[in-house]
């Protein structure tokens, strides 16, 4: 989810996409990757858990952003408010990488294990953004809801742009919230 | 997600989730739930390809109910409305088999593989929701938007009639959609 960490740890996740991106997920080794990184496999290995692994190094950073910014927002916000905004501050440590995001999303399309652990980790971020808001004093069924709706509004918002449909990720935030709030309101 | 089928095929299935519930998933193996339905093993895989599966028999049936509610909805509905009858139309196949929906969640919640193929299955419905609804000439990111806002209306109500929260899933829906609405409405 996030660009690209310093030093050793950054050239593998590089060096991880772009070989996905050009031999495909299953038929790039760890080793392919250590080689075009110029560090050892047991290098990569201090690093990430498995090759699936290194597609979502940002993504605990990522979480903890939005769970700060929903735990920091103006008292007597509204839910749904709290949880755009705070997914509004955590787009910010994906824009400026868009052509990375849109090549990370086509691998993770391609795989269908991939798919699954992406959806786990997004299932994480709205699990995470409930329980802040439910710290916050917002009762649980309604903190589910706003959480499930800022993740709804954050994937549409993200593919229309890693898809070039607008000029940056939070304009796309913003769109797409708006857009949703026509459909439901009755 | 869907109750027994008549004949081997629902003996397996229930035999599979009482033991599931009994001594947890891992700790069942495939000879185990063919014993207790009384079938060979050999029974077990004409019918599901593993024991995951196992869990997951009624979900096509399930999203089959839901894109053909949705393809023979009255044409100018809303889409957000489209959606909602659609997933009270899939609810319908659950209604009166909460304490087996209720085990199924609980041993789903317990294995991160069997929450994997679950957050997969339920994406799968709001694609196909998603889809469905641009057949009727909804455009793109309304239809998206459409369809994951009913995955996630249908995703809270659920979790509330499981845990007794509410007389019938179809009431659930429709108090958890009207929440939405207020979250929603700026």
């Amino acid at each position: 989810m996030g660009r690209w960490a310093p030093g050793a740890r950054g050239r593998l996740a590089e060096a991880a996409l772009e070989l996905y991106v050009e031999r495909g997920f299953e038929q790039t080794t760890v080793g392919d990757i250590a080689e075009r990184a110029g560090v050892t496999e047991r290098t990569f290995f201090r690093h990430f858990a498995d090759k699936r692994e290194v597609l979502f190094d940002g993504s605990q950073h990522l979480q903890d952003v939005l769970v700060s910014a929903i735990s920091g927002a103006e008292p007597g916000t509204p839910p749904v408010d709290v949880v755009a905004t705070a997914y509004e501050r955590a787009a910010e440590l994906l824009e400026g990488g868009r052509e990375h995001s849109a090549q990370r999303s086509r691998v993770i399309a391609a795989t269908p294990g991939l798919q699954e652990r992406e959806l786990l980790k997004l299932a994480g971020l709205t699990s995470a953004a409930a329980a802040a808001l439910q710290e916050r004093g917002v009762a649980a069924p309604a903190a589910l809801l706003a959480a499930e709706t800022g993740g709804t509004v954050f994937r549409v918002a993200f593919d229309r742009w890693v898809a070039g449909q607008g000029e940056d990720l939070r304009g796309c935030l913003r769109t797409t919230l708006a857009e949703l709030r026509g459909l439901t309101g009755s």
